[in-house]
């Protein structure tokens, strides 16, 4: 499984992803998912992506063979961050179906999804999520982040935290919490994490970091977190009164109490 | 949508479900996924059900048929808790083996899944996950908890609150946080809550309380969640240095940045 975030606040795009590709006790193995093109001044793209490591690689080795050989519509010459959008779900729908067309067993599945990020020259920089289906959609502005994977475990923080005025500095512990709550709760995500950050309108790649599990900060995070949330948790207003336990013993031995229904 | 939460700890069974049955736009109507019966004295249940709602109501009938009927084996004979989830899951196959021959079209899915919870004499009180296909599980001591239905969102917190220790005080509220959490993420899941504490022992139904979506509790308990969530994440330990932002201009105009390999 994996888990893949992408944050677009007013100034930033935070990327983060996991690298646990398989979590079966015998194998449990790592690879990125994050990769990053640009020209420096020109144009920069972020990708991550969560589902078939094949289809994900196959896609990442068309990505860059079209642009080494200058194909017709590659990395360094579209126009708009969204025909990248409509470029990368084509070759990955084309990945998808020569995998399919192989005669594969019944339960394969070769689908994946991707998270887009970018900017190119002067337009504006936007995040996409791509469906295995070739389609993409942008976030909304009120909850303006995408996530892929292993999504649920981690979205109530971000829910609770991110906007479009987030600064980097909490988009990015933002991103780290709802990666070490999701870690903790399933265990087919896993360390190393990949962060990204770029500075809309720079046109520079950005800032990046590799958490491995025993690095400093990321254990200093995730204990502050927990003793946090438990000492928020423990602080919370006493509960009222609940109706009296262990009511009178008017009813008889054999009957049976029915459901409370709603009043 | 469902969410349903038991918890387990060393004197009280604390359970809590939702009310939501269907969240399209034109029909969000509200449905009891909680079932008590009980003999004073002699033997308490508690069952919270997700998946298909003619199952459920089946298995719910024919419980309580069985009982009036003094089946051979009926809620007020079976001598052992476990025995009475796999007598539960034996009518919620019955149930959905029912509805499945009925030569119903491709993707319907009458599955049903229960937690059953309870005490009968002086055997030890439990609680069991019974799966669809009428076998089940308890809960594993470390985390003494089971949930079904929609129970991503909300197993962080439960994670890392609940432990067999955990007061009935304690329980009770990291349930209602846990489905508030639920709640503000995924709109299937919804009001009115019922919240019900069975006292390991007392063979008494227990404490009893339903929420509806004003009451002043739990929306005092779901405001100061949310401020005391987000007043933890500012104060979480400062990021470090991220490896510096815009690096040198050394790149050639057209060379693209290949992918950051792990270290």
């Amino acid at each position: 499984m994996t888990y893949c975030i992408a944050i677009k606040t007013n100034n930033r795009l935070v990327f983060a992803s996991d690298s646990r590709t398989n979590a079966g006790p015998d194998h449990v193995s790592t690879y990125s998912k994050m990769f990053k093109w640009g020209v420096p001044g020109e144009r920069q793209f972020l990708l991550v992506s969560a589902g078939n490591l094949a289809t994900t690689q196959a896609v990442v080795e068309t990505i860059e063979r079209d642009m080494k050989e200058s194909a017709a519509e590659n990395l360094l010459n579209i126009k708009y961050i969204s025909a990248v959008a409509d470029y990368i779900g084509r070759i990955s729908l084309e990945a998808q179906n020569k995998n399919n067309n192989l005669g594969m067993m019944a339960g394969f599945n070769a689908e994946s999804t991707f998270i887009l990020g970018g900017q190119i020259g002067t337009e504006p920089a936007n995040i996409f999520m791509i469906y295995p289906q070739g389609n993409h959609i942008t976030c909304p502005e009120t909850t303006p982040f995408l996530q892929i994977g292993e999504i649920k475990y981690g979205k109530p923080l971000l829910d609770r935290v991110i906007t479009d005025k987030t600064t980097e500095r909490d988009a990015v512990r933002a991103a780290m919490v709802s990666m070490d709550s999701t870690m903790r709760s399933n265990s087919t995500v896993g360390p190393p994490i990949e962060i990204q950050s770029y500075h809309i309108n720079s046109l520079q790649p950005g800032k990046y970091k590799i958490f491995s599990a025993n690095d400093p900060y990321w254990q200093l995070l995730s204990s502050n977190w927990a003793e946090k949330l438990l000492e928020a948790f423990l602080k919370l207003p006493e509960l009222p009164d609940f109706p009296s336990d262990e009511p009178e013993l008017t009813s008889v031995a054999t009957s049976t109490q029915t459901q409370s229904n709603f009043k």
